[in-house]
């Protein structure tokens, strides 16, 4: 089977403690989630040229053809859930972990695969809730912004 | 916004190991798990009635409108593995957990949630590779067949 591969930024997505807030508050949690999906991070992502390549439950898989993108889409995407979950009580904020790498990706449809998906997941997990975690491989010009807005870096 | 329900046997696979596998033969364990996935997995999903919901990059989720079905899908597919994956060294074999899980689940497009999904993804991770894991919801009739098959039962 031929496969197709191509350079990305990938940009995982979870949200912290999903399984607590879901045993916590089941239609609650799920409602106040989709919305944050619908009305910023959906359409942010879009708005950095970034492409969803799938929905997990309580997170996303997404590429960006630049790494500048991604950084900014994260950064800002931080920044505004912040605001937005300011008025729930502290142990039932939405925060989410995200993971970006720069990965040479197996291409088939529209899903992506490889050394690189899987890594963006792992710094995913390794993110403090409402930050980031990018791996070295990122170019450097974008450290500022990352200090300014909470995102990681780790080597 | 309003949300459906209904019942469902939830039903999770992936692979054990898959990050050290891809690590390993990155393009050689994503063709032989697309592979299994064309040929085996979602013929076989297909033919116990089950619904493919989404792809994981190393698995699935499915659904299936009876339990026994997917106990039974989760049974089949783990024997036949054992014979497609004899001819590779023990270390690079690909072998599905799975976890299964009877749950009422929260239903949006063609997507499924809430804590009936969590708790079959952890079931999942409990499995042990070529095995499977079902909660204790799960109807009793079918042990005689779990055990035949290596599908194990949890409290």
């Amino acid at each position: 089977m031929a496969s197709t591969r191509r350079l990305a930024a990938i940009f995982a997505a979870d949200v912290a403690g999903y399984s607590r807030l879901m045993g916590a508050d089941e239609e609650g949690t799920h409602e106040r989630l989709q919305a944050h999906r619908r009305e910023l991070i959906d359409p942010k992502i879009s708005q950095h040229k970034g492409r969803i390549v799938k929905n997990t439950g309580d997170g996303l898989l997404a590429e960006f053809a630049s790494v500048v993108d991604a950084v900014r889409c994260a950064a800002e995407l931080q920044r505004v859930m912040i605001d937005r979950e300011a008025g729930m009580p502290e142990d039932h904020r939405i925060r989410f972990r995200i993971g970006i790498n720069l990965g040479d990706v197996i291409v088939e449809d529209s899903d992506i695969f490889g050394d690189g998906v899987n890594v963006a997941a792992r710094l995913e997990a390794l993110a403090e809730p409402g930050r980031g975690c990018q791996s070295s491989c990122c170019p450097l010009p974008i450290s500022a912004m990352i200090r300014s807005s909470n995102i990681l870096r780790t080597a």
